[in-house]
């Protein structure tokens, strides 16, 4: 499934953000470029930008997560946008004609930016291909698909602590089987042109044929930590196993939980990173959560800068809308 | 059940709006006149006027409606009001008394407008009757009472599409016996002189003495679609149904649900309107409802500036408050 | 359990709210004086001021409460800041860490201010313990410790009504052992230097050794209400009552219920309050409530001015923050 076409408008300028797959590497450093400039921002005394004013933003969540719905409201308030918040039931959405019915509502209320997540893969696609052009449409998590905004932070993060992406080793540990997070993560990290990118999980945990995407796999995590730069671990998807994936929690926390004796296989100056909420305990250890490495809060301080770049970015390129001249700059 | 006295000041402004029934024709179309003027916010760049700036609207919805709440909360915050959302569980209220607590209490805040939906008739109606001078009411739906901005959005949609009431024949089609809408639809096409007003139903969905409002019944659809200017389709409220008024959800379909077939007893050129949320399938055929007749779109887009309309003329009255003179314009 | 050194930074200035106890009497007066700076605001018509332009304030409650909620919503709405509400499910915070992991990811979207409500006494205070220099916590409840914003609106209610502090009787009805309120009352009226401070309770809501916080137990309502001039009743926390601590509600509000034959007790010109929300025909009769020496409706209007005052005080003391000059005065 490519988007690559759906994300861009006739003139070449971003329009929807949908995927990380397929997007052009200088895109994501606009993105990226875009985000520092937001950094101060959230610094200031007066946390505020009108680049968004009497801009209509919709968080349509399908499937609930106060955390990420949270980080988008911030977002979009900074901006200046009304922000307006839905829940609907996932029941009365079940089939799409509905689910589109749901959006052309919206879109007939002259909203500008639908923040969409929802449990089944495609869904923001699927939104991105009946939505007018003055509609924009920022996938926020779609099943086991992507989370792009999640994956565009990262790299952000990662980025500012370990500097050019030629010279890293990356290591994804944990479920890659359930995870739009990690995709988004190595697709950016390829696009970005990382020179190894590992994924370390069972096999139980791992999509087959994973290698295509241009990573490694590991099974055993003391080959797979080594000497990496930076160590992203995943949540444990608990909610998602409908089998006996793993064998007991312990077990996984013996195995593949990122702990002090484990963290020694990688740099000494590796950073951790995890998109969290966190299962402390099961893929992660507190002393490592918590330790001098962990870069998991400066992840959620980014992610705020790289919402409002993204937000600015695709709304900022309508025709008479206010161009965020002095917030961008390019690479 | 008459509120006129309540409706206005003693100064004769529109103070509350919870019924079209008793509305003079004038108050009607000066509602319309203002919500044209407010069209054209919803196409600017920066949708957003200062007229209700610090002032607090509060979204009171004893009865759960994510869509209709949606709407008022958009007016709103385009208007620049601090917009809060209530959604207070319907067994705490079930007491009257405790219900007029519940709004004792927010009026104490220095809260400037109520937009109530409660399960039951009458209760914007009571609200009304113990809130003191600088408090607004609209009734966004009682029971099967009245639902009047509902009925001034298809007011103003009709008006835009098929120019002056005094030559439409208009078809309401469906579940008039549960539908407040039907009741506020009917109430305003009285009043504004509709040359012709037809409820078609199966008995079971027709309330006694409808006759009496005005308008013809038919419950044949074919003789009741015959040279309609205006097709109006009701959502079959199912939820509302005790015993067995449909024999069947596909016999229903069969004789009452609006099809490309059905809509040939109209005129060519009638136009097609729901209220949403719309039973594809049921009430109204997919073909009909997406096709080159429905305006029940542009409905929702005409209902932002219909409810910013009420919510202009019914605070902008206010004493002190800053006259919304360049929005407004009379016939 | 003091919180005294929490409560206020390195110079002196109130950083957070979190319990009236210990709380200087002059912080208490400077928070009354700015709250009467404030009430115009809610009589204006543009109620809005920018003294918290571009700060997030965020409603965290893991206990549910409407009505509190609101009024904070509202305070930090009128002061222009950005407010988001959370309701984190209680379940999924049990554990001291996970909650701590909560505040930590909000305040690393640079937050300002948390309000918090946690059923657990002490929550409040775990987490200003935590925080960083920068982030503000107001205790909007925890368990059975603490409400001071409900206290402090009480307090400014009883300055309002009734003058200087050390001429007065108060006398506090109802249940005082499940109540945080009675508490944070009870502190700032001994701290505020009232005459005579009077818990009146069956020896069942009575926690032991009440004495000690300096008011005087009663268990007869007649010779504890004699020559009141403030009675505040509390409402029966019935849910937070595990077993039967009382014989019967019947019986409750022959004994405790405040009717007009039992307000003969206390001097003519008492005022009533409460802290709501009340429970009609229990606690007290609808003609007390309702009645001309009733203050329950002054004490709403009441609580977002002081609020608005707590609001502005710990976070105009930031040190490049707008320093609301204007809106302060001391005694």
């Amino acid at each position: 499934m490519t988007h690559g076409d759906l994300q861009f408008d006739g003139q070449g300028r971003l329009r929807h953000l949908l995927t990380i797959e397929g997007l052009p590497r200088q895109t994501i450093l606009e993105i990226l470029n875009t985000a520092e400039s937001f950094i101060s921002v959230g610094e200031r005394e007066i946390k505020k930008l009108p680049l968004l004013r009497g801009k209509t933003v919709v968080n349509l969540f399908f499937e609930s997560s106060t955390r990420t719905r949270t980080t988008f409201e911030i977002a979009g308030k900074r901006l200046s946008a009304d922000v307006i918040n839905l829940n609907p039931a996932a029941s009365s959405t079940t089939k799409g004609e509905t689910l589109l019915d749901t959006v052309r509502n919206l879109e007939a209320m002259h909203t500008d930016l639908f923040v969409v997540r929802h449990r089944e893969s495609g869904a923001a696609h699927l939104i991105a291909q009946h939505v007018p052009a003055h509609v924009h449409i920022i996938n926020a998590g779609d099943g086991r698909h992507a989370h792009p905004t999640q994956g565009l932070l990262d790299m952000f993060t990662i980025r500012r602590y370990k500097g050019p992406f030629e010279n890293l080793r990356v290591a994804i540990v944990g479920d890659i089987l359930h995870s739009r997070v990690a995709r988004s993560q190595i697709h950016a990290l390829t696009t970005l042109g990382a020179a190894d990118v590992r994924v370390v999980a069972p096999m139980t945990l791992l999509p087959t044929a994973i290698e295509r995407l241009g990573v490694r796999v590991f099974t055993d995590i003391k080959t797979g930590l080594d000497g990496a730069d930076v160590i992203i671990t995943l949540r444990l998807q608990r909610e998602r196993m409908n089998g006996a994936l793993i064998p007991s929690e312990q077990e996984y926390f013996n195995l593949f939980g990122l702990t002090q004796e484990k963290l020694a296989y990688a740099k000494p100056d590796a950073i951790i990173m995890h998109p969290g909420p966190m299962n402390r305990g099961l893929e992660i250890d507190s002393a490592v959560a918590d330790g001098p490495q962990s870069v998991i809060l400066p992840q959620v301080t980014n992610g705020i800068a790289v919402r409002m770049a993204i937000m600015a970015i695709i709304m900022g390129g309508s025709a008479a809308g206010p161009a965020p001249s002095e917030v961008r700059r390019t690479e």
